[in-house]
């Protein structure tokens, strides 16, 4: 995660790309990112969903649009000054508190919100 | 990330949530997100978004929705079976070859597509 | 649709918000109800959201998110200049062209692209 | 508005895709679609947007997306039951509730929530 955030950061300044890369502009590629890879489950069923990895075709496919959806993720947080990943420890935390296994078994509901 | 990983698996088998975390729901829910962000993003110009994280009310939002937005993300990838920071690595060796520095300076552009 | 485009238009003037009204915010904003109507779906089947007009918690809920989706776009199209129906025809029609009814029967594909 | 409706229940049906167009389905094929419009305005400032259907280039693909965009609402509502301009004019209700002009003018707020 390091290596990735160092190489966007690289990346961005050799390109003089830094400009562009503001928090509002970088959440619209994060969208639109995430906009492909809803794109490309659209018309599976779930349980198709479930095994699209083993598409030959589209397993690819996915996996290279939730690539996509990291590095402007990552590039994002970096903007920010925020670790991403305490930042979801921080949440998943206060989820637990929210929706108690006693509570939550077996009801779909928001892991956040 | 092992641990957020890790710690999600456990959240969802507890609560029976599995059976709800399909590829195509968690991209939904991701989808769904990343709209909380854009919308705390949505009136401020770039330049406001570039110190947002100073803000006493905003920037605790923003960093409360990046939290979600990698929980879905990170939950996603592990339902999938995929590295999530490999698949970006990737991505961003792709663009290296696609976007090089010369011909890229300074022109706003993808880093992915 | 046309009193729809008048309303937004004034309700904007009257509160000095034209200057946040740019295409680029108003994008934003209608990713951002996009996302509360995905968030409105993401755990229920196919099936189940095949009648959530029914259930009278969630029915008026998708309704409400739908009339925010389209409230953005009617004024997004109407802040760049754009015919919302005219465009969607045009797209119909390259669409038709695209996938005859004899390739296209029963193949899951987009109308658009 | 009722002609392009219309038109979508046909193109739908003569293809078979009624199969696949649930409210689940086409609710990610908007945002999928809004998402290839945010891609267009993702490195304009604000500013630039304004223009952008002055843009030989741009304009164009913008007028497309917006016409995709349109495409899934409308089919969405569609299968929904809903009539979207009937939706759009409650929350613009509401909205003029909520947001007197006295107390909104000239801070950036969100039309509907």
């Amino acid at each position: 995660m390091d290596e990735l955030t160092e190489r966007l950061r690289a990346f961005a300044r050799e390109r003089d790309w830094e400009q562009f890369h503001t928090p509002k502009n970088l959440a619209m590629a994060l969208a639109g990112e995430v906009g492909e890879l809803l794109a490309e489950l659209q018309w599976l069923t779930p349980e198709q969903s479930a095994t699209v990895m083993a598409d030959p075709e589209l397993g690819p496919r996915v996996r290279a649009e939730i690539g996509d959806v990291t590095v402007y993720l990552v590039r994002l947080a970096d903007v920010l000054g925020l670790d991403l990943v305490d930042a979801a420890l921080d949440k998943l935390d206060e989820a637990g508190r929210r929706y108690t296994v006693e509570a939550a078994r077996g009801n779909a509901t928001k892991i956040t919100d």
